[in-house]
């Protein structure tokens, strides 16, 4: 069923692409950022608020409904997006379920965002209507201080770092920010990446959140072609997490709970996948055999026999997001494993560039389904039933 | 008081030692590990298990008794230690009280031992009757696997690490290993460490737990002379963990609950004391300023705020083991921080004896309180109730 929507949305934009590129294929910039045409005027009212349709949480229940609403006007460094696709993660769930903290709604979820840009304000260098672009789980920082100038607006030293839903703000009508299951974004430039030509839209989208994540304490790590390289949790960041560390020349393993993933994990390239038993007794014989491990598992788990495959010295990254946001650690057991545990957040904008040109460079693809908004209720529950293979795309255009 | 006793006590050894020199000091070995004379025979029975007197736990209250039970006989690889002195460690009190698994019962707790050899077996070529020696966490290990012939003991591969107290062994006749409050000790000579001249017994006992455990993380953490050390927890390991790291050339920030302690902390030579309050206000200032940081609290604590104070990128390792050993983590705290966690355990056999030569070189001396055998219950009370200055160590002729 993904299959066949995605090869049929592919085909089609393949066929939109080339009557775009005949059209519009210029210049070098335009070859590797997609059709543009700087001759192109904004065509809506600058001062007024943007009109959005998507889909909101309107409580905790974890169920979205179609929602309207208005966004900021597009500011002199902001651009408007036309949305195409947007992606479902975990973190939405746990947000709009109000599990790491109270929320404000209606809310709007969605940091995995890719379209066309519609508008550019009048300071916008980066971008020219017609680009495509992706946003991920940030929209500002103060982009001033030395984290931001960094490329690290995640870890804005003035705690300026806007998220990309739910974030309290004067400047938007609903006094949040308003994510990315709609059909329109206003963003600052800055906080927009180019999508290169040579990936779809759907398939770049969850490189915005999943695969910024994955990527970045991956390379972090600086592990060595032929490394061993665990991953706990082969969803929608565990999937990709593989596909990247196998394309770096990892040899990785994959751990899981699913059974029925087994075959899939197995055609991304990797060593070996160890199905988890609820005893952890099949990961013994993996006991200090790995140099880097990576979970993505956003529950609470017992992370003893995952940091027991570390070999001594290794290093434990937590990139999943449990309720609360806490885990407990056998403190004893790290002591003895003598493993450096520590977590990941996202990535910063230029990094986000990055991941997005390697994945589109080097063929690594999420796997994705495609669906219509009016089935993201039914997605959100296959999601948290591990049903999802591996991640769901929202089409922009049935909100 | 403490002063008193422990200066009495050093003024007495100092003249013992002024003695045992003219008598005995001949060789280097001699001159660097003490008084020996390797023509003394070994005055006991090397057959027969050896009496002995202690105080031990007799179930969980946390409550200690004598008692007189029976160690093995002096094999050939064993040394007999007359305990002069043992000192009292955090953990034997969570041990006792069951905190970390259930126990066998009578156990004798103490793992900071020193005292003088007695008898030596026949294959024992790093210790003479007469020999000054200590013994600190473990007793034994397979002393053939790759850790253990790298110094790593206490991580030995085959897993035969024995602890010094509480840990099942049929080579004892209480069928557990019985630790240090007590007047003999039966080890294997590769587990002892010398105890050099230019230190005096009582304070080289907190080296053997307090010591090792601090030094090696502080080692391993391989801070530059002038970097920012923290050290959370300013009791037995804490105050020895601040007196290493601050010899070893590191600016040091000392956080403490106690607002009694700060004299002393300064008196050691820190940069700064901060006394942490109950909402953490005034840890604030230190955010993102630490290089490493160590934590000795033995409690289950907001570890947030502490590692909040580190550098990005900085390490925080926890040493000190809660009740269960577990240790809850805020996750996303930990992401933004970009803090490395780790936790360490105590320190191998080589590194054992550095730590006990670099103290007794550098004038580095545990702050301690010499008391008696029948005080021992009232010095847990106030090790528990953050009463101690700061190591209670045992008189062993008083069992």
């Amino acid at each position: 069923m993904a299959n066949a929507k995605k090869s049929n949305t592919r085909r089609t934009f393949i066929q939109r692409s080339a009557i775009a590129g005949a059209a519009f294929l210029t210049t070098p910039s335009e070859l590797l950022w997609g059709a543009t045409n700087s001759n192109q005027k904004n065509e809506i009212d600058m001062t007024k608020n943007i009109k959005t349709k998507g889909y909101a949480a309107k409580d905790a229940s974890g169920k979205l409904s179609p929602w309207e609403f208005e966004r900021r006007p597009v500011g002199d460094d902001d651009i408007l997006i036309d949305i195409k696709y947007a992606s479902i993660c975990h973190s939405d769930i746990h947000q709009e379920k109000g599990h790491w903290g109270e929320q404000v709604y209606p809310q709007v979820p969605g940091h995995e965002i890719v379209g066309v840009v519609a508008a550019v304000g009048k300071n916008v260098t980066k971008f020219k209507v017609g680009d495509r672009a992706g946003v991920g789980c940030m929209v500002d920082s103060c982009m001033e201080c030395s984290s931001c100038k960094a490329g690290e607006e995640h870890f804005c030293d003035n705690g300026a770092t806007k998220f990309t839903y739910g974030y309290p703000t004067d400047a938007e009508p609903t006094g949040i920010t308003q994510g990315g299951y709609s059909d329109k974004l206003v963003v600052r430039d800055h906080f927009a990446v180019h999508i290169p030509n040579n990936i779809t839209f759907e398939e770049a989208a969850p490189l915005l959140c999943a695969g910024i994540t994955t990527y970045s304490p991956l390379m972090r790590a600086q592990f060595r072609v032929g490394d061993k390289v665990g991953v706990a949790g082969i969803g929608g960041l565990g999937h990709l997490a593989v596909k990247i560390a196998v394309a770096k020349g990892a040899e990785v393993y994959a751990f899981t709970t699913s059974e029925d993933k087994v075959a899939d994990i197995k055609s991304w390239g990797v060593k070996e996948v160890i199905v988890v038993d609820e005893e952890f007794k099949n990961m013994q014989a993996y006991g200090k055999t790995l140099d880097y491990m990576i979970s993505t598992i956003p529950y609470q788990f017992n992370v003893t026999p995952y940091v027991m495959c570390l070999k001594p010295g290794g290093t434990f990254t937590f990139v999943g997001m449990p309720e609360k946001s806490e885990i407990t650690i056998n403190n004893l057991m790290l002591a003895f494993a003598r493993v450096n545990f520590n977590a990941s957040l996202i990535g910063g904008i230029p990094e986000t560039q990055e991941v997005v040109n390697y994945c589109a460079d080097n063929g690594i693809r999420p796997s994705i389904e495609i669906i219509n908004a009016e089935e993201i209720n039914t997605a959100w529950d296959k999601v948290v039933n591990k049903e999802a293979r591996y991640r769901y795309v929202i089409d922009a255009a049935t909100f």
